[in-house]
């Protein structure tokens, strides 16, 4: 049978596991696919360069034209990362009735309905399990293993620079700084680490998520995003006293027809399976209303791990081509959206205030918490080394985000309050 | 368009459950699949007899027939569980063209060929993603979406009714027999224990795992099953205070082509994120030489859990059939079975030995390790209340099985050593 030919674009960390994939598992790929898959094209910035990898130089080169033009090419395969041009070529590539695998988050987070769209209009597949997760293959459990099901909570670390530096924070009590000057060293982190200390990478990759567990496109703009450049030490040390960690936690969630996603620092308790996910691997835990607890555990990112994804997604679409049923197997989102209020979004919350070390600050506080209806789970203050101001941690029990908005800005006010030190949800 | 009909047979605990789910998310299933899914005729043993669910009861039929026979069922959902008559009803559904899923490991493990070789025969879907693990969507995973990847190790956790009792075991220091008596008054044990206890659940669950991650047909006769009825409160104890957790672990591996399949109590690292898996939870880890380290975590049994896979499998099923590619999106193992031999099979060892407490002793049995080449990581003595016996703890580097074997036979045999209390595998 004739093989299938791929136009690689991009040959990066993950481009280059992709090539050694193709190269290493050759047979096992053939056998399973029933023909040989092979690289008729690579897209590179510059085919001169010097190359970690050994890849046939005849097959490289600049002009995006070899790849689109090129007639033999069955299946796209996009690593370059970024929006443009890749959004372009994608989209060209699917006007021209190729198949189109891509590890881009924020291509599929931000311009995933139009390149869905047109794949259906040209019976193209487009597969995207790379871009959240890297190696955990959780877009296809989401789609297919959960079909049956009525998921109502999706909650995920989804970033491993942000979970190398909290985890270092926490075992070490190294603070952030430091911390991150590290994550850089080891290039886990990036030079400039805006996108995912600030949290949107994880908010790009639980709009994925929560578009497919809920059913309902979810953009970039509804995920509530917080980064962790604020964590603290303190907070930390309080957390793991407590019995929790902190964690950059996504949380999408569903009540009723509504739904809430948002990307913050959370305190989860060491119970919880979650907490227990260190360094820079990343676990999706997913419930459902028939299946309950569910967690997928796995190595967010790297060449092989991220590659690995890649190639079983290359893998469904020569299937689909031997069967002839190409964009017929695509999900897509049939539910109204509908955003929770601030009112309907509950959890348990930490807060650490600095207040006034005397007589009667407690009930002035707590008094705040009782206003707005909020009951409290355990308050603890501490008389802090300087004498004139106290520590107080507080633990709520479930109150709605709207109602701890309010409590936070009274505290704001309160004379009596130096300052309103860390706010965290509580999970687990 | 028509709706499609299923006849399901059973309507014991996943028999319900599937009941449940077609009812709760009807509208969410017709939306997947294009046209409603109707139950056409259930199978039971006694139509009469008071039932928890709330089911139509001109439905149900004692007539296996009434099901086999029906022109318009599409799908049969085989859920009665057990060897005869399931085969042959699901051998005789697939004659008439039926598409079958089944939640049954004791037939799949045993029979799996020859039923998927008919399906294959007949263009018909067989899918059984509930026969292992229960909720956790591991079948599709190693077929899917670790198609890319070559698996070289899956551990896993996959049997509820003795994770329970080891978890009781360790956390109360319960012995074997209490533990058990709890685990039977819960529900999480049968009357006669003996299918899960002795590991031969687990035993079966772990031939279609490696089946399908090593794509070699691997039989029950290839794995080597050991129970938990054995394991002490000692035992425990020791491993705890080692830093390890016991877990009746399923451990498949492969080196080159050769592949090894067991089922035994295992110590393993508290540091490995299996030895967390408590109660009735159910994990499977899954290594592949480019994915790396992944962790597959959810309820193992249970109706709605159970269920939610089988529904899953019944939504495959009609997206096949919509596409009219049923039986081709089969798994089929293709690689030749070499199993492999003692001396290739390795890992670390623990020995719990009881000797006379005398000068010398210590030497012997160090010696006899040496005999065979298995090094030593830690050997502690301490001496027993008694006196005039000490109790020795072993713990190896990593040795072949067959060493072990030669050790432990040499040890038997020794006048010093008054019994070989323990020996068990050492993972993570």
């Amino acid at each position: 049978m004739r093989s299938v030919k791929i136009g690689l674009m991009g040959l990066g960390t993950v481009g280059s596991g992709v090539v050694r994939i193709l190269e290493h598992h050759r047979e096992d790929l053939e056998k399973q696919v029933g023909s040989p898959i092979e690289i008729a094209k690579i897209l590179v910035r510059d085919p001169g360069k010097e190359r970690q990898i050994d890849v046939d130089r005849e097959l490289l080169t600049d002009d995006p034209r070899h790849v689109l033009d090129h007639p033999e090419i069955d299946v796209v395969v996009e690593v370059m990362g970024g929006i443009d041009p890749a959004r372009r070529y994608i989209l060209e590539a699917l006007e021209r009735g190729k198949h189109v695998v891509t590890a881009n988050k924020d291509l599929m987070a931000v311009h995933g309905p139009e390149i869905l769209d047109l794949a259906a209009r040209k019976s193209c597949d487009v597969f995207y399990e790379a871009s959240v997760a890297g190696g955990i293959p959780i877009i296809r459990t989401l789609t297919e293993s959960f079909s049956s099901d009525r998921i109502t909570k999706i909650m995920g670390i989804v970033n491993g620079t942000t979970n190398y530096i909290l985890s270092k924070m926490s075992r070490e009590n190294a603070d952030y700084a430091t911390a991150l000057r590290e994550a850089q060293q080891l290039g886990y982190a990036e030079a400039d680490p805006t996108s995912d200390v600030e949290g949107l990478d994880a908010a790009r990759k639980m709009a994925i998520l929560a578009t497919l567990g809920f059913r309902t496109f979810v953009s970039l703009e509804d995920v509530d995003v917080r980064g962790i450049t604020r964590v603290t030490p303190e907070d930390i040390r309080y957390a793991n006293r407590l019995g929790y960690e902190i964690k950059l936690l996504g949380v999408a969630e569903r009540f009723d027809d509504a739904i809430s996603v948002a990307v913050q620092p959370t305190m989860i308790s060491k119970t919880h399976p979650l907490s227990t996910v260190g360094g820079v691997f990343n676990a999706v835990y997913v419930y459902g209303e028939a299946v309950g607890e569910t967690m997928f555990y796995g190595p967010g990112a790297g060449s092989l791990p991220t590659a690995t994804s890649v190639v079983a997604d290359l893998v469904a679409v020569v299937r689909n081509m031997k069967l002839g049923v190409n964009g017929r197997r695509m999900f897509s989102p049939y539910r109204q959206k509908k955003l929770l209020s601030a009112d309907r979004i509950v959890s348990r919350y930490f807060l650490l205030l600095n207040v006034d070390d005397r007589a009667g600050v407690l009930a002035r506080i707590t008094q705040v918490f009782a206003d707005f209806e909020v009951s409290l789970e355990s308050v603890v203050q501490q008389p802090d080394a300087g004498g004139s101001v106290a520590e107080i941690v507080i633990v709520t029990h479930e109150a709605s985000k709207a109602a701890m908005e309010g409590v936070v800005g009274r505290l704001r006010e309160l004379p009596v309050v130096r300052r309103v030190k860390s706010v965290y949800r509580v999970e687990g």
